[in-house]
């Protein structure tokens, strides 16, 4: 099972790829899309959307997965935040692919064994996990891993390992 | 110039596309797509993209107009209208048309000559201004063409009307 999970954010929007088979996990692809703020917002939206696409179209993952979205006080950033996932989602629908939502507690709790679990924690979970050389590049690349992570270790078909 | 205005929402979302030619505004067409919160948010979305681009290929506007959004104090709200526009905006850009935006009292300064006009204003206003035989029959449709009547107003080749 191929899951790509994807952490949504207009300015950086990471995403990370993982293949589970026989109770294991293994890195496939992650990267991070960056768009300025100087730059209109149909284009960088667009850029989520067709990086989203292009990733679907390379590696036929068989479940899209983010996190639900933590809604904080501020609307702007919800309202941002909002429209990246709707980008992200809308390219994942439109290839005929769910989009799992796990909470971010949930998350946590799979890869970290801690539910409030912070950022280096993930970082290094991730890294141990999937057999990296190195820690993800950014904590939005470890966000997207440790979503995909959650996603098919929830799958029946890798869930044994956990 | 023809302008596609939409009022992006996930339970409902409105359009209206307005045709500007001769100094003379007229409505060509309009509605409102509902979705359920029964549903899944990304075939939701999914509606909403599909039905923009529908609306692209068959009316083949010049630009889409929609307000900026109001961000009010609850996160929660903008996070579902900024999933909605995101759907939106991709739609748009997708179809290499430009998305412009336009503040929510410049849209009723233009239609209603007064900048904190309310709803049932509005939808006098667009009756008027588009000959139209009923008022737009919801809110969603109103703030749809207003917004279109706001753009094709704002362009040189329209603009001698205002």
């Amino acid at each position: 099972m191929k899951v790509l999970g994807i952490d949504p954010g207009t300015a950086a929007c990471g995403y990370g790829i993982v293949h589970g088979s026989d109770g294991r996990l293994r890195a496939v692809a992650s990267g991070c899309w960056r768009t300025s703020p100087r730059d209109r917002l149909d284009a960088r939206l667009l850029t989520l959307f067709e990086g989203v696409r292009a990733l679907i179209a390379e590696h036929e993952p068989d479940a899209v997965a983010l996190e639900e979205s933590y809604v904080g006080a501020d609307a702007r950033i919800a309202l941002s935040v909002g429209q990246a996932r709707g980008a992200v989602l809308v390219a994942a629908a439109a290839a005929g692919l769910e989009c799992a939502e796990h909470a971010p507690a949930r998350v946590k709790q799979t890869v970290c064994g801690y539910g409030r679990a912070d950022k280096s924690q993930i970082q290094r979970m991730v890294k141990l996990i999937l057999g990296l050389d190195e820690e993800p590049a950014n904590s939005h690349i470890a966000d997207a891993y440790a979503v995909a992570i959650s996603h098919a270790l929830s799958s029946p078909l890798v869930g044994a390992q956990r």
